[in-house]
C-alpha cells in the first residue's frame, strides 16, 4: 500500500509540508524496545538543514510519540510519532499549481488528485517528511544496534568529488556520523565549496550515497519479492530524489567476467565469510553474512532559483518560471541519515519475519 | 510476501528448477482479458536458451492454465498457470550443498532454510522461475498492448560493448523484439561473440538492460512507498542476477546540476510533454506522460565452469570448485523477455490502483 | 495487519485509554471526499456517555485531522485524524497488572506484551479507541450516503427485551439514529430501565445489535476470503465486546430447509430483487442488491462493581477483586454508532475493490 | 485480498468446480515440516460425499503437491497442492447463467463478472474447491497437533437434533472425528434420518457446528483486527453456506449479565486458567489458555430438486426452476473437516505472527 512499507512490522508515512503535522504509524512492534531520545535527536539534527548549503527553513523536529511508548518501552501497540510543521511560509507556492516545476511532483499531483492535493511547499511529496521518517528509523537503529547491526552512510560523490569507499570498518562507520558525512573530511570541503558555489549561481546539486550495514547475520530476506535487496530498494525509492540503487558491484558487474564477480567462500575464525564481497553481502536477495554495501543517486534538488521553462496549465502556453521560497541547493547530506533510517525500517521487518518480532527486544536472546 | 508482488492485482511465484512444475499465480484479475496464446508461446521462446550463449538444457516450456480461464478470458477468479519441468538431470548437484556455489544462493539457502530446500538446480532460487513469470507477464502485456502501452527492453551493453539508448520510439520497441535483443544488429552480433568467447573460456558475462514503456497515461503510481519506481525496483530484484536498477538519467544524476537536470514542461498537441526526459516519466513516483525509461544490472551468470574457489562447510577447508551440469555463459539476453514481463505485472497492479481493475478490459474505455 | 483493515483502502487504529491521543489512519483515500464536521460530530456525540447507563467519565472528543485533508476536502495524501485523551484518573488502575479482571484483556496483554503494555484503563485494548473509529467512519459514511448507501442500526435486544426488527425501511434508519437507538422507542425505555437496574445493582449487560445497509449496488465483494461477510466479520470482531455475527437468517438457519431458506429471484420496476431476504443481501460473498442485513452478539461489559475471584498473578492465590474507576453498565447504545463505523470502513474499502478508489468521490459518476 | 488468507503464512485458493485443477497455494511456511499423507487423505475422506445423504459425483481427491517440498518436507518455497478435478457433468448447468439459482453466486457473479466467470457447477464459488483447503489443512493440524494443539469440530445441530457440547475433553475430540462427526452417535443417526428425509423431499438442511481447540498456548493473536475471533470469522466466512459466527456464550451473551458471563480466573497446577470459559478462550481477541470453542451456522444447501421460482434475466420474467445434476441434501458433516481446516490455517499464521514462522516446526523448541 502507498505509503506504508512492511510485512510483519508495518511503517506508514504521513501529512505534509505546510499542514498541521508529519507523523510516521508503526504497527506490529514488539513490546520492549526502549526509546532513545537523545538518538532520536541526534538524527534529527543531521537532517536539519545547517548553513549556506540549505534551506533557511529552521524546524525545531519537536517529535512526540502518542501512542505505543509507556514509561520508556514500546508497547506493542502501533507507535504513532508526529512532528508538528512549524515556520512555513505558504505564500511563496501561490499559483504554482498551475507552473508546475520542472523536476517536481507539482504536475504528477494535479492529474493524480484533481486539483484537491495540499500544493504548499510540495504537499505530501516533501522531503518535509523524511523527519518523521527519520524520527521513526532512529528508534529502530538503536533496536538494531543493540543487536549488533550497525548502519552507516557517507555522500559517496558529488559532481567528480569522490570520497573514500566503505571497507566499511567500524572506523569509518563512525567517522561518517560525525559532522559532514564523508569519511575524508577533505574530500567533504570541496563537496561543500562545490555546493556553496552552486547555491550561488541559483542552481543544486546531485550525489550518490554509499550505505553499509555491519553485523546482520546471514540467512535473512525472503526469496524473489521480499529479499533484501527488493525491500531495500522499494523503500529507498520513496526518499525524494533518490532516482537509482545499487548493491555490491552493482552497474559494474554489467563489465565483468563470472570468474570476477564471484565471491569465493572462505572461513575466517569458524565463522563463513567470502573473500570479496562484490554481492554487497546479498545472494538470492538474503544475507550472506557479509556487511551490506549498496548505493543510491540522488538527483539534484529540483528546486533552483535559476529561471526555468514551464507550461502554463490553464493557457498552454510555455511560460517562465521564477521560483520563490527557502530551497536546499544540495538535499544529498542531510538524505543521508534518512537513507540510514529507510534501511533500519526495511531490515527490522526483514529480522521480525525471519526470527519473529520479539527478536527485535535487546534483553531477548543475543545475535544469531 | 516474499514471492508475491501487486497490491490490487498480486501475482505468486512458485516453484523449483527440478521440481514437478513451476507456476504462478494471480489474483485479482479482472473478468474479460483475452488470453493471447501466441503471443504467451513467442515471449517463452524469446526466454529459450539457443545456441553456443545458453544453456544444453531445452525446455518445452509447453505451460497449462488451470483456473480462471473459460472460453479464452479471465473470469475474475484466481489464474494459475503451471509449466512442467522437463530434461533434468538433477546428478551434477549432488554433493553441492555443502560446497556452496560463489556467487549462487547455496549457503544462503543452507542457512535459512536449515538442509530442507530442493538444492537441485538451485531450486526455488533457479532462473527457471522465470518461464512462468515470463508467460503470466504475457498475458498482461497483452492487455497493456490493447489500451496502448507497449513495454520493450534491449541489451544496452554488455562488457564494453553498447547498443544504441532507447528514444523509444516505436520503431526501436518493435526491432528490439526481433531476434537477440538489441536495436543496432551489428552491436548484437559483438555481444554474441563476447558471450561466445568467455563460454569458451569456461566464464560468464554480465550487461545491462534497459527498458521503456510508451503510452502509459499520467498520475500513475502511489506516493512514497507504491510509486512506479518503488514498485519496478521491487520486482525487478526478484529476477536472478539483478544488482541495480535506475530511472532516466539514475546514477548519471549524480554529475548533474539541477538546471541540466530538471524536464522542461511544454505541449505538443494540446498534450503536457517534457522537453527533456531525465526523469524516465516518472515525478514523485508517478508517471508524468513521457515514456518510462530504466535500466536494470544484470551480473555475470555465478555458473562458471572455471574452477572456483569454495568452503567444505562440513570440514570448513577450502576446496577448489569444479562446476558440472548445463548453464548459460549468458543470461542476459534470455532476461530480457522476464524484465518487460516483470514490468507489464507491476504495471497492471498499478493501472488497478488507479482506474479500478476492471480498466485493464479491452473493451471497457479506452486510454484515459 | 493487527491494528489494520482495508486492502485498496486501509484504516489503523492506535492510542490507549490514557495516552496522550489516540487516532486512525486511513491511507489509499481518493482526493475530494467533503469532511463533514457536523456529522462527524453527530456520530461522536452518540457514541458519548450520557447519564445513568454509562460511565462518569467525560469525553470532549475534540478531533483534529493533521494530514490529508485541504479546503475541507481529502486529497488523496493519508489522512490522519487524533483525538486527545482528557478526563483520565490512571490512579484506580494501579495495582491491576496482577489482578486481572475477569472478561478483560488485563491477563492476555501480560502474557503477550511481558508487562511492557499500558495498563492503564484497558490501554490499547479501551473501547475509549472506538472514538476515532466513529469518527473515521462518521467520514466514510457521509462519501457513502453521497452515492446512495445508508447505513443503520439499532439495539435488537437487550436481556429479553426485543425491538422491532430493521426491514429496514429509511424511516427505521433514521428512527434509529433519534436518541435511544431502537425502532420502538417503548422498547427502548424498558431497556433503559433494565440497564439502570443492572447498574444499580453493580453489574452490566450485553445485548444483540443490528445492522442494515440499503443501497448497495450488486456485485460488490471478493470471493472466498475478501467478500462482504468476511470483510465485515473481521472488522466487527474488533469491535470491543463483540462475540459473534450472523447474517440474514444467520443461526436460524440451521433449523431451516432449503426450499424455506432460498430466496426466489424477482424483479421490481425492471431490477432484479429477491422476495425474501434471508441471506441479507448477500449471495457466495457478493452483495446482491438486497439490502445488507447482520446482526452483532454484545456480552456484558466485564467491568462491574460486584465483587469477582480473580487470580493474584504474583502470589498465585485467588483473590477478591472489586474494581474501581467509571464503567459503563451497558455500553451496546453506544456501540451502536461504532458498529456502523466499521460498516462504513469495510464497505468503502470493497467498494474501491469493485469500482476503484475514485468511485467514492461525489462528483464522480453517480450509483452504479 | 480476496483469495487469500494470513500475514506471515498466507494461503490462496484457486480453481474451479468443472475446471482442470483446484488447488492451494501456500507462501511462507517454514522448512522443515513433514508431510503426513495419510492424514491429508484421511481428512479429505472424511469431507468425500458418502451415501444417501451426498450428491452422487464421485471425486478421487489425488492430490498432488508440485512444488514446496522436498524428501518429505516443507522446504520453505511455496507449497503448491493440486486436485484434478474429474467425473465432472457440465451440461446438467447449461442455461443456468440466466436462470440464478435462489441462495446460489449465481446472479452475483453476473452481476460482478459480466458472463465471464465459469458457471458450470458454481465455478470458483463451488463447495468442491474446499477440497483443496482440506489438504492444505491437514497438513497444517498435523504440524500444529505436533506442537500439542489439537482441532476437533462436531454437528452441534441440525433442524431441532442436537448433539452433546463440546466440554472439550480429548476423547470428545477424537470421537467426533470417527464415522458421522457427533459426540453423542445416537443424535448422529437421528441427524442422518432427517437428512434422508429432507433429500427425499428434494429438500435441503441446514444446520450448526461446534469446534474446539485444545492446547494453544496463551498470548496469540494480535489486536483489534488481527486477534483470534478476527481471523478466524473472516476466514470461516470463505466456506461456502456459512452464515455465521460465534465464540464462547456467543449470542448467548445476549441474555447475560456481566456477573455470569466474565470467567473468573483460577490456577491448577501453577497454570493459568478461567472457571468457566464463557469467552471461548479469548480475551481481547488473544489467547488465555483456555480452549476455543466457536460455532458457525451452515445454511441449507441452495440447491434443491424441488421446484423454485427464479428469474430470467433475458426476458425479465420469472420462471420456475427445476435444478437438474448432483448435488448434497446437506453439506453440514462434510464441512466439518473443512472448517478444521480452515481453523488451522489460520491458527499457523498467528502463532507466527506471535513466535517466528519457524515455531510451526516439528523439532524446533517445544511448546510454549
Amino acid at each position: 500500500m502507498s505509503n506504508r512499507i512492511g510485512t510483519c512490522i508495518s511503517f506508514t508515512l504521513f501529512g505534509e509540508s505546510h499542514g498541521a503535522e508529519i507523523g510516521m504509524l508503526a504497527d506490529g512492534l514488539p513490546a520492549g524496545i526502549p526509546i532513545n531520545e537523545e538518538f532520536i535527536q541526534k538524527q534529527l539534527g543531521r537532517r536539519r538543514p545547517c548553513g549556506a548549503i540549505s534551506t533557511a527553513r529552521v524546524e525545531a523536529d519537536e517529535y512526540r510519540i502518542v501512542s505505543g511508548v509507556f514509561n520508556g518501552y514500546t508497547t506493542g501497540a502501533p507507535l504513532c510519532l508526529l512532528i508538528p510543521n512549524g515556520d512555513t511560509n505558504s505564500k511563496c507556492y501561490e499559483g504554482l499549481t498551475y507552473h508546475p516545476r520542472p523536476g517536481h511532483a507539482d504536475y504528477t499531483a494535479l492529474v493524480k488528485y484533481g486539483g484537491y492535493s495540499d500544493y504548499r511547499g510540495g504537499g505530501h511529496f516533501s522531503g518535509r517528511l523524511t523527519a518523521a521518517l527519520t524520527a521513526m528509523g532512529a528508534i529502530i537503529q538503536c533496536a538494531l544496534k543493540a543487536k549488533g547491526i550497525e548502519i552507516g552512510a557517507h555522500i559517496s560523490s558529488v559532481g567528480d568529488i569522490k570520497d573514500k569507499s566503505f571497507s566499511p570498518t567500524a572506523e569509518e562507520l563512525a567517522l561518517a556520523k560525525e559532522g559532514f558525512p564523508v569519511i575524508d573530511k577533505s574530500a567533504g570541503e570541496k563537496m561543500k565549496a562545490y555546493m556553496a558555489e552552486a547555491a550561488a549561481e541559483g542552481d543544486s546539486v546531485g550525489g550518490i550515497i554509499e550505505l553499509a550495514v555491519s553485523g546482520m547475520p546471514a540467512g535473512v530476506g525472503e526469496p524473489w519479492f521480499d529479499g533484501v535487496e527488493n525491500a531495500l530498494a522499494r523503500a529507498m525509492f520513496g526518499v525524494p530524489a533518490v532516482k537509482g540503487i545499487e548493491f555490491g558491484a552493482g552497474f559494474g558487474f554489467g563489465a565483468l567476467k563470472g570468474s570476477e564477480a564471484n565471491d569465493a567462500f572462505t572461513a575466517k575464525q569458524g565463522r563463513v565469510m567470502t573473500k570479496t564481497n562484490n554481492n554487497g553481502g546479498i545472494n538470492g536477495g538474503i544475507t550472506n553474512g557479509m556487511p551490506l554495501v549498496y548505493r543510491v543517486a540522488i538527483k539534484p534538488t529540483p528546486s533552483i532559483f535559476k529561471p526555468q521553462e514551464t507550461l502554463n496549465l490553464r493557457t498552454g502556453e510555455e511560460e517562465t518560471l521564477q521560483i520563490q521560497g527557502r530551497h536546499d541547493p544540495a538535499i544529498i547530506h542531510r538524505a543521508v541519515p534518512v537513507t540510514e533510517s529507510v534501511s533500519a525500517l526495511v531490515l527490522a521487518d526483514l529480522l521480525a519475519q525471519q526470527y519473529g518480532r520479539s527478536w527485535l527486544v535487546p534483553d531477548k536472546e543475543g545475535r544469531k
